[in-house]
């Protein structure tokens, strides 16, 4: 059975992150590789505290939370102007380059994005790249107050799309985030551009794919046997 | 007010978990510091991935998941028995040079140990370094199948020791778990030895030390100054 529809993860999946400080850290001194690493990190982790305590902020708040933190951490100093200026970058990330091609091919399923983000953070994103006609549903996890890789998230996929979570490919490139929609129900596409290793989750994604470019042979006809690496 | 009793985190707060490496790593080929940080990070990550997806394993298994996932990423080639006598060194971890001293000086005041470790792992680790007699409790995430910072961990506390978290010291090296503690309504003491950055949680602690030495001085009759550095 092919899926009937798909779900993207937005940001490291459609969007890359560190784009914003490769574009928005002019002016900046320090080791900004090193930055845009930790910031990233420390905004995931933060998503997870947060979310574990009980104390919900919007991905907005923590991801300049993160961005001050990961600053501090390593020394770098950051003004309020440089600080408003990375977060801005947030609203125009680049995609990746296998993005719009992909999404083109695989016109004619339902697609969607389920995300971290805040509402207007994904709005601006998805309306800054040109890419609102292709999603049927932008969803945010703003409405449940949690943070992936919670169930309650996952389960706005299928209450959307209206149709059972093992019809839907979710497709993300963290794979912790593969892990927790799999544990979920969803049948799985991990992304992995870079060649990392599979978390120890202790949950496999169903695909996996080095280019969104090999999603659509998912919803061919056929599965082909080389795309599938359980 | 002086707070009444004294809890403490265990790993990375009692117990050096480099130590483990350091100790079991013989025979190992690679960036031994390198794979101790990232068998943490990701015993810590797992913890916290595991808890929101609602799919609890122990902190035995976890940690094991960790080791594994961190030798992979690193390159790092490890036999089964080297997992096992790496896994063993988590049953009797060295002890910072500044805890027996201070638990001495607490003597008087009940004291506990709450814990992501499984109940198992608790209690090999402190009687493998005769700290049994110091505590009241030692109390395990495991009873309530989640992981710090849930307030779900956090009550369990109060409810041991019987009397309200405000009454509490809590200590923890750990940033993340000391604004855990604090969002619940302990009172905090983050004992910063590595002079760490505090995360951007949204919850500072009450008292900041650089040793558990200091500890003592806050259940004198009286606060020190020069120790509240909120």
């Amino acid at each position: 059975m092919k899926p009937r529809a798909c779900i993207f993860d937005a940001y490291g999946t459609l969007f890359d992150v560190h784009s914003v400080v490769q574009r928005a850290g002019a002016g900046l001194t320090g080791d900004l590789r090193a930055l845009s690493i930790l910031w990233r990190r420390k905004q995931l982790e933060y998503t997870w505290l947060r979310a574990l305590m009980e104390r919900y902020e919007d991905f907005w708040c923590i991801t300049e939370a993160a961005l001050r933190a990961a600053a501090c951490e390593l020394s770098i100093a950051v003004t309020d102007e440089q600080v408003e200026r990375l977060m801005a970058g947030y609203l125009a990330p680049a995609v990746f380059p296998d993005v719009v091609a992909t999404l083109e091919q695989l016109k004619g399923s339902p697609m969607a994005i389920l995300s971290n983000g805040s509402p207007a953070m994904l709005d601006a994103a998805v309306r800054n790249n040109l890419l609102d006609a292709h999603f049927a549903e932008v969803i945010s996890v703003d409405c449940v107050r949690t943070y992936k890789p919670s169930p309650r998230v996952y389960i706005l996929g299928p209450q959307r799309l209206r149709m059972p979570a093992g019809d839907i490919l979710f497709v993300s490139s963290n794979s912790w985030d593969a892990a927790g929609a799999k544990a979920f129900g969803y049948r799985v596409c991990w992304c992995n551009r870079i060649g990392a290793s599979m978390e120890g989750l202790g949950f496999a994604p169903d695909f996996v794919v080095q280019s969104l470019e090999r999603i659509p042979e998912i919803f061919g006809t056929r599965l082909h046997s080389h795309l599938v690496r359980k």
